[in-house]
């Protein structure tokens, strides 16, 4: 109701409100941290996967699922850099062979990823696997559909039914968005009605794209009509340079409005990129404690006295080495620096020949340019200690 | 009202009209491409900021304004990039002096960056900047903020009230979020009072932080409360690398929801560096039409059975030297990959010993894995050339 408000009763509401009380308790009421859309609870092994818990992070092992050493030592460093939950391929039976040696050994939940093939699936749930994703768009008949549900229920796995805009059927080249959107809502809501006929509930929901403004659109509309968690992602965002920003974007957009429960973010690399940009991305939006240092840094304009980015890139290399949520600010001159200093732990607000040191928003030293470094190690490094 | 429902009862408003009408005329009404938040329109010279006119990227010279000849150059490579409006910080009555050389040499709007100095401001528009940006905050007197008010009337310049959540007064460390949206509006509200109250509306408004979540709740309280354009941007980003994905969290959230009519990428490095992640928001978003190639590539699991990320950088250095919207897709597998095709200009999709080539969703060609490169070569060329 609110939105649909007229801008001048809005106005007019708001001018009562602040006769009536001060205007931060109003306020207050409406912009308030990011508040989950409210969804069932699926349990991934011990990971649960629901609104009511954390957002998890999940990547896949990029290596012939087969070879099952090599999977683990990938899963092993996915788990050491962050990934809750861990996805493998399994094309053939050589892979499902391989996937209880896996489970085994894996310090988190696998899901095995299975496309066209029935039997793959039976299989990665013999092994032990905690959750299957499925695309039932791609196997074959109802019945084999509902032979995998029946497994999943008896082993107690959870199933994602994934979507992903380029495997609907249907879709051209020429769709329109409003369109390929209700496509997907409708492919979605008729594989729910098969799961749910047949009993089983442990569902988590997925509808990817390579478009962003569709991955908003989509996720905003299987968020709006079912209650299952979802499991958000732009699909085959391309290599890390240029997957993060509209993955970033795409993420943002949905997590913002409290869309979204787990998360794998695809990079054409490295999957522990994919972690890493996840991870930032939930930091950001403070939906998750940061656990490594921030460094704020001005963008310099043409206050700046000293060359900021060039001591900002100095201070980074200090602060890889801190593995503490410290927040560092680099500013070049008086207008934001004061301000950013009082939010940061240590801060550095440079002036003509000299700067301002701070330590939790107290100016505590001031110091002549060639000074700045050693200071802030100085005061990182003490800072640091006392987190 | 709409968002007040009860998802109960939004199942049942769509099963009914699932039986009237077809799903997607009744998802086309909700789920439609980015719909802007309805502003006035602000003239900053020849360029229109507001809800009726497309979205403008801003940026900041890095230079003394001092210098005009550095600035006019710094200005030139920033058009040149797609900034269509430009910033100079005037901390001096010597910058203020460059501004009318700046001014008259510069091929887009200039923008002059005010604070603590009313002089500076009048200086400026004496000098023929298009707009000024002011934080009435750290004006002095309310008399001099009302003499550059008059002086801006007078020359038909425009205004941006700018403040920044490092600038706000009684903000400290423990102030919870609530009360700095509801100080910031409040700031916000008393300032657009004082323009208006003098005959002032060619106001432009902008509310920063240095935190994503912070950035995008003061933005959607001063979107619902103000009708006047907004300057969006998260500041004091960091190095590119640190501020890539921060800023596209918050400006994707943001912009998704329709809301800012110009925006300014903070980085502390090239300028240009800010043009083109700024543009990458926009163009991800479908906000602003791709001028040049998109690299759609499929992050590889276990089902790849050739290297596609090296196959995809190679395809990459390709597309550098085409300067057209190109869409390209690398797939690694039959899952998602003729899906890919079918939304790629050209497309690979890659199997064992072999490959598929795709022009416009169809497949054109089977090749052998050494000749995928020659192949696409050919057909990035060709492609390019029809477009």
């Amino acid at each position: 109701m609110i939105l649909l408000l007229s801008s001048q009763f809005l106005f007019a509401l708001q001018t009562i409100s602040i006769i009536l009380i001060p205007a931060y308790i109003f306020l207050s009421l409406e912009y308030k941290l990011i508040k989950r859309v409210k969804t069932k609870t699926v349990s991934v092994g011990p990971v649960k996967i629901g609104s009511a818990h954390p957002i998890t992070i999940q990547s896949m092992t990029k290596v012939s699922t087969s070879d099952a050493d090599a999977v683990i030592a990938q899963i092993k460093t996915l788990a050491a850099a962050g990934c809750q939950i861990v996805r493998c391929a399994v094309p053939t039976a050589a892979d499902t062979a391989a996937l209880k040696k896996i489970v085994s050994a894996s310090p988190i939940p696998v899901v095995a990823d299975i496309h066209f093939s029935a039997d793959r699936a039976l299989e990665a749930i013999e092994a032990g696997v905690a959750k299957i994703r499925l695309n039932p768009g791609n196997i074959k008949t109802k019945s084999e559909i509902i032979s995998i549900i029946d497994a999943a229920k008896a082993n107690k796995v959870a199933i994602r039914i994934g979507i992903n805009e380029a495997s609907i059927r249907d879709l051209g080249q020429d769709t329109p968005p409003d369109r390929r959107t209700a496509l997907m809502l409708k492919e979605m809501r008729s594989y729910i009605r098969l799961f749910e006929n047949h009993g089983f509930n442990q569902i988590v929901l997925s509808a990817k794209s390579s478009d962003v403004l569709r991955t908003i659109e989509i996720n905003r509309a299987i968020s709006k009509n079912f209650d299952y968690p979802l499991h958000l992602g732009l699909t085959h965002a391309g290599i890390p340079e240029d997957a993060a920003v509209p993955t970033a974007a795409a993420l943002g957009a949905l997590l913002s409005q409290g869309i979204g429960d787990t998360l794998r973010v695809s990079v054409a690399g490295d999957p522990v990129e994919e972690i890493r940009i996840a991870n930032e991305i939930l930091t950001s939006l403070g939906i998750r404690p940061r656990t490594e240092p921030e460094l704020i840094a001005c963008p310099t304009c043409g206050r700046a006295q000293i060359n900021v980015v060039a001591l900002a890139r100095k201070i980074k290399t200090i602060l890889a080495l801190i593995h503490k949520p410290l927040r560092v600010a680099v500013m070049g001159c008086i207008v934001n620096g004061p301000g950013e200093a009082a939010d940061a732990d240590v801060a550095v607000c440079c002036g003509k020949d000299k700067a301002f040191i701070y330590r939790a928003g107290k100016k505590i030293a001031t110091v002549s340019t060639e000074d700045i470094l050693p200071q802030m190690q100085k005061q990182i490094t003490s800072a640091a200690k006392k987190l």
